[in-house]
């Protein structure tokens, strides 16, 4: 476990069929008003907006309504919602959704009482929030984003086609989380694969830096094991409830700080993915799977032990007489076997973006420092034209 | 994930070989009387005891000094610090060592301001906590017991020749702990070996549970196999940062209720070996190890499917033309050899065990109905018998 760093999540987690009631258990800790912040209408379309506004009620609590988050949320969305938060006195935001919806609950909670310009002091400086927040409390309805249980929040802004995540500390966190696997059986398949491929992805770019033996990477190859396994099961049965609960639970442990610790993390496949998704408006998980390949193909070289051990000990490559590139590449080839056959989304092309957006989406990656290579213009350009 | 189940671990934790330096943004949070428990006088002897006192004194705090606490805390012990931490109005609990100090630090911390009998309220009649608390803050010198992450507290009381565990709700987890790993280079071997076998007892206690595909089976699969790789490491070379590091994160996510999550559990290990050691007094980790092949090749066959994935994906057993009990049982046959090359101690007499004590151990081993068989008295007679 290289270096110094410090560990500590307090947010609180109800898993199972049960976990909304536990809300009965949360409510009470908070003010009369909640901010009630969910997505496009199919919370209330399958009953969750329903049963959430009539524990709310039950507990008492004036109900500000804010529906209608986007996915990937817009910073004007956000500050629509600072104002509504403001003007209804908010003393909770509940987010009922997806990672979107969370992650746009974290920049309102920590916006409601800044005065400076949102956009510049989080996602331009990455400055830390130096006033008091809005607590935010989740009810997950989809899976992957991880954002139930971290302080991410990734915010667009289409006028400067920027899409950048800031990674708020654990005060930012949510205070709770209600993860009941079912609440995510009415998702599309689409939805449910994109999700599914944000995990794996979230535990890759951490999993692929550092040269040394970490704790942190055994958790992470158990983690992919089991997402592997799982998501063969959902592909087949959306239905099935083990499946279901354990991608869920599997997504949350993926982004929720504990795999990156002791260790530099990549962090590449979301930045361009990210840039994929200013310009395009993808499905955030789908922009991620298509630049996968590309990307892991380019830095392969300069961390093949690590691929290496990641054919051997995740995909189950047999290693006997083979060099270390060659097993290496072999389970890069099944990765993308078992990407196709679950339905990833493959190339740039598929997600509506044209050539023409090519020097605009290079531009705007931002470039991380710790994976196996620090890429530079050049790099980015190569990747993501062998990504259509 | 199987049930309804709530997470929420507060503990921070600060990890590195700079983690003391912490102590100076944690203090300031509580009142100026510190309670500073320590074992046997080791901490004083590597210089640790020093450091602690140097940032209490620098940081303004009146130190109670309660050094003295042994290896399997006795309920006696835990009143005479209760008497201290009364008369020294402790408004934090520091305690600086392994296990036995943070689990007897657990046990003032809830007696301090209880007026019942506190043998039998938390030991006997395992009732919650209905007083105020004394915060702990763990520096740990010695791992294997996770004691530094969780509610556990385990008391041993010779009148009564018992040795029980509480484990205590989250208000109860230390509040931050600090894990240099250089803090664990002065142990000596036999407890440095003894610290590795409690982390995987653990980890199996929890793994060996259930029939159902659950996310936390891989993680823990993850953590056997990052253990198994760092303990051999250490073995040869206690001054090895990233094995001593490795095992000491390790061995906090063993037991920190991450891995317990969606499972019943077994802990019937663990219950043979602290009957043990109350006739004992052996080391908490070399009971386990003395009673765990008696045991597990006794409920083999109520597992054999677990058995056998433990074989394959823990010890690499090559499973081709095998039966699955064949692969089941070469899984352990490999754990034993790896037992025993690490120096662990494999029967009860070794410990000092006579089996004129069998009748009494097999009284006070408390039986646990969460593996895969309920153990009876006659069963219990059978496995500690073997391990004579």
């Amino acid at each position: 476990m290289n270096g110094n760093f410090t560990y500590c999540n307090p947010t609180k987690l109800y898993f199972g069929v049960d976990a909304l009631e536990n809300l009965c258990l949360e409510l009470p800790k908070y003010g009369k008003n909640v901010m009630l912040s969910y997505g496009g209408g199919s919370v209330k379309r399958n009953g969750i907006y329903e049963k959430v506004v009539a524990l709310l009620k039950a507990n008492g609590k004036n109900i500000i309504e804010d529906g209608g988050v986007m996915p990937n949320p817009t910073i004007e969305r956000v500050m629509e919602g600072v104002g509504r938060a403001r003007m209804g006195k908010a003393d909770l935001i509940l987010a009922v959704g997806g990672g979107s919806v969370c992650d746009y609950a974290k920049a309102v909670s920590v916006s409601v009482n800044c005065e400076e310009d949102i956009w510049e002091k989080y996602f331009i400086r990455f400055e830390d929030v130096d006033c008091a927040i809005v607590p935010v409390g989740c009810v997950l309805t989809m899976v992957g984003t991880g954002s139930e249980m971290n302080g991410g929040s990734v915010i667009t802004n289409h006028r400067e086609k920027l899409k950048i995540g800031h990674v708020f500390g654990e005060n930012v966190f949510p205070k709770f989380a209600v993860l009941n696997p079912e609440f995510t059986f009415t998702l599309p398949r689409y939805q449910m694969i994109a999700g599914i491929y944000d995990i794996m992805s979230h535990i890759l770019e951490q999993y692929f830096s550092g040269t040394d033996d970490n704790t942190s990477d055994y958790i992470a190859e158990g983690l992919l094991r089991s997402l592997i396994h799982s998501a063969d099961i959902a592909a087949e049965d959306p239905l099935d409830y083990e499946a279901r609960s354990n991608l869920m639970w599997t997504a949350t442990w993926a982004l929720n700080t504990l795999i990156a610790k002791g260790k530099t993390t990549d962090w590449m496949v979301h930045m361009l993915g990210q840039a994929v998704g200013a310009f395009t408006d993808a499905t955030h998980g789908m922009t991620l799977s298509a630049v996968t390949m590309p990307y892991y193909r380019y830095i392969l070289p300069y961390g093949t032990k690590k691929f290496a051990r990641y054919a051997v000990n995740v995909w189950g490559v047999n290693e006997a007489g083979k060099s270390e590139t060659a097993v290496a590449y072999e389970g890069l080839e099944r990765m993308e076997a078992w990407m196709k056959k679950l339905g990833l989304v493959m190339d740039l092309t598929s997600l509506g973006a044209t050539k023409d957006m090519l020097d605009g989406m290079v531009k705007s990656t931002l470039i991380m420092d710790g994976g196996y290579k620090v890429m530079n213009e050049k790099d980015i350009r190569a990747v993501l034209s062998a990504s259509f």
